[in-house]
């Protein structure tokens, strides 16, 4: 049995404009080939094609994407996402559309402030195209979203719409979050890329909290550099430059931890051979010395998450109990109050300390590989499969990017590889990504 | 000249119910000598006699407080906060009032849910008063607010009517929120008790971001003992039970840097002649050798709090910022701009490893204690004040408790003094508060 190594963006490449990257976007606009009212009608397009198939969005704003790609279409392009259509998960507040957490609850709530991160992505004349699908409050509870590959597959979670929104070519980027698994996991099933930042490094104010140790944004895109596009967007145009890295030479460490056992055979294989294609090319390939960074981890992280999801739904839980899914009350509201508040702020100790020594274990170390999830997306609409692959490297406040590299053979459904840094090393760790990306499937 | 210690609490008396603490009538509604209607009524009275004068409220929902205390009068007495008024700062969110974040930008703005505080403190049957004047966006710009003591003068902010409505008894607790000097300092001013915790102790979510790295919820209070009902409330019953702590061997730092040379004579001669009451106890008093922690550290939250302030703000400065007040775009917006995002990064990192190290420096130390801040509060309603002996301990992730423990002697105005704790040790610290409260001013 071998891998065979590809490109699910690639073959996915009949649906326009998902072959186009907002990047390419970008370069069209600067040379006067296409205008952004073009690229807006294309993805309205998609939309009318695939909606009804993959229900990616809670609410489209067509007429004020429409009128905002016009008012542009006559413009010099100036910003960063100028003309760009971009999704959002809906947990992150918006102004002029409803925001309803993934819940009944909510149902027709209009904040009224757009959340830092979709400010900013207007600011840099980015085109906000609508909401996407959000399990409910960003737990375990799915949406209406199937996976675009194989509509009775889920297309992962907690991030579910923007991945499969990006993934049918709808819009080229889209914005998600993750706590522990909701960025990458979807990535990974869909078949498209997905960067799950540094802790802290992107603004999360005006997004729902779930576990606030742990919420982070994410983004889905079709192009690794379009990841730069958006943390120049988001932070600023002074973040570091980085020229291509090169695997050659590179420090490439295999984590068979936590979880190694879990991976299907096929995602097991995936990485084996990963590992002999970054050797062919010159880079020292090794298994990850944890230290015993992973030992408690995932019972910290449940801790954690559980105290703290428990308190910020303190409101839902006080007016609205009987209206949450049964798997958010006995799921991680339960872990909540199961937990000790000395318990949680043990955790939090621990976890501190345990990030800065695996800052020293990543030290010797360019980026880790591992897969994204422990098989390509699993059948049924039920459960938004595991997020088991992702916790470590969310509770550690890593940098992660999920990349499409292979198909399943199996099932033909895409397979994801983690690309994971050191906190606080994005800029870097996204030219790796473009290397590994690039070797694995050019 | 000699500090003449005193608990402006006591002095001021005559205003009912502020000589009754949440602990007290808590003990009244279990003894039902008192019932949740009559406390309520007694909080409305102060209300009519001095809003007018103080301006401490930006909505008061007297109708639903009447008919929750009615609900509770005729029911026995449970939850931790069973029938006790409180006031909420106008950037914490409420889904039965307006929350307009100190700006006419949302004048009548209505969320959709409750902040997790409010709820938390809701389930535990406290009896939501009205919403508490908050400066604009919880920065500097101040609102209509004015100090009881003395109306000439500034009550502090940003927390500025939660400060001042427990100060005029027209609450016995209120919330507010810390982002660099916003719980303590209007303590200070005011002549109560502010209690702003470790960071990341009590849930910020649904509370307006102004620095995500720094934000903290915080309270006032009248008594030490209410900091633990509210921390039951908040986390819950499982927080440590710690007994009385002595004076006697307490090992007490006091701490003249950052900036003691700022404080005035009577701020400086406070603090000395508390620590020769202290060893008087039976106390080890000593000067904090902080071996170096506060070199880069005001740096280094200008950088942060700039950055972070700069993008929570995105949507105001895209769509509002004619509307925001000068101080505020030439302030903490205006360092938000001038910092690049590797600085930004690079101190964030670096006040990661200042707080371990100052745990270190704090494991020989109980407390610290210092001024709350420079001087009593200044004469004038245009500034509420400097921060600047709050910000390190901000910074640094401490409990930090304002006790008001004498008056300055050319104004009549209370003085404070904080008491600083390890990271995650409250609610030791405020064991140590009581004792120090007890020991100064009985």
């Amino acid at each position: 049995m071998e891998t065979k190594f590809s490109n699910p963006i690639q073959i996915n490449r009949s649906i326009k404009p998902n072959s186009i990257s907002a990047s390419a976007m970008r370069s069209a606009f600067s040379s006067r080939q296409l205008k952004p009212s073009e690229v807006l009608e294309e993805c309205i397009a998609n939309i009318d094609l695939y909606e009804k198939h993959v229900g990616a969005w809670a609410f489209i704003n067509i007429e004020g994407a429409r009128e905002f790609a016009r008012e542009l279409d006559n413009k010099k392009p100036s910003g960063t996402l100028f003309g760009i259509p971009f999704g959002i998960k809906d947990n992150i507040d918006t102004f002029d559309m409803p925001t309803e957490y993934g819940t009944d609850i909510y149902l027709g709530h209009q904040p009224g402030r757009d959340a830092a991160c979709v400010a900013e992505m207007r600011a840099s004349k980015g085109v906000a195209l609508g909401k996407t699908i959000c399990t409910e409050f960003a737990h375990r509870h799915p949406g209406k979203t199937a996976n675009p590959w194989n509509i009775e597959h889920t297309p992962g979670g907690s991030s579910s719409g923007s991945a499969a929104a990006v993934a049918s070519g709808m819009v080229p980027i889209a914005i998600g979050t993750q706590t522990t698994g909701s960025v990458i996991r979807p990535a990974a099933y869909c078949g498209v890329i997905g960067y799950k930042p540094s802790y802290g490094d992107l603004n999360i104010s005006g997004v729902l909290a779930n576990t606030p140790s742990f919420d982070t944004l994410g983004f889905f895109a079709n192009c690794v550099d379009d990841l730069v596009l958006i943390r120049k967007a988001l932070l600023d145009e002074s973040i570091p430059k980085i020229k291509k890295l090169s695997l050659k030479g590179a420090r490439v460490a295999i984590a068979t931890k936590p979880y190694w056992e879990e991976a299907c055979a096929s995602s097991q294989q995936m990485i084996e051979e990963a590992a002999r294609v970054f050797e062919d090319a010159g880079a020292e390939v090794f298994a990850l010395d944890d230290q015993g960074v992973f030992e408690n981890l995932s019972e910290w992280n449940i801790e954690i998450s559980g105290y703290e999801f428990a308190r910020t739904l303190a409101h839902e839980r006080r007016l609205a109990f009987h209206k949450l899914s049964e798997i958010l009350r006995n799921g991680r509201m339960a872990d909540g109050f199961r937990v000790a508040f000395s318990s949680y702020q043990a955790a939090k100790k621990n976890l501190e300390l345990l990030r800065i020594k695996f800052d020293e274990v990543m030290s010797g170390v360019d980026f880790v590989i591992c897969p994204s999830a422990q098989s390509a997306a699993p059948q049924g609409l039920d459960s938004t499969g595991s997020a088991d692959f992702n916790m470590a490297w969310t509770s550690l406040h890593c940098p992660v990017i999920s990349l499409p590299v292979a198909l399943e053979k199996n099932t033909g459904l895409p397979l994801g590889l983690q690309v994971v840094g050191t906190r606080y090393s994005d800029d870097r760790v996204i030219k790796f990504a473009e290397a590994v990306f690039k070797c694995l499937t050019n």
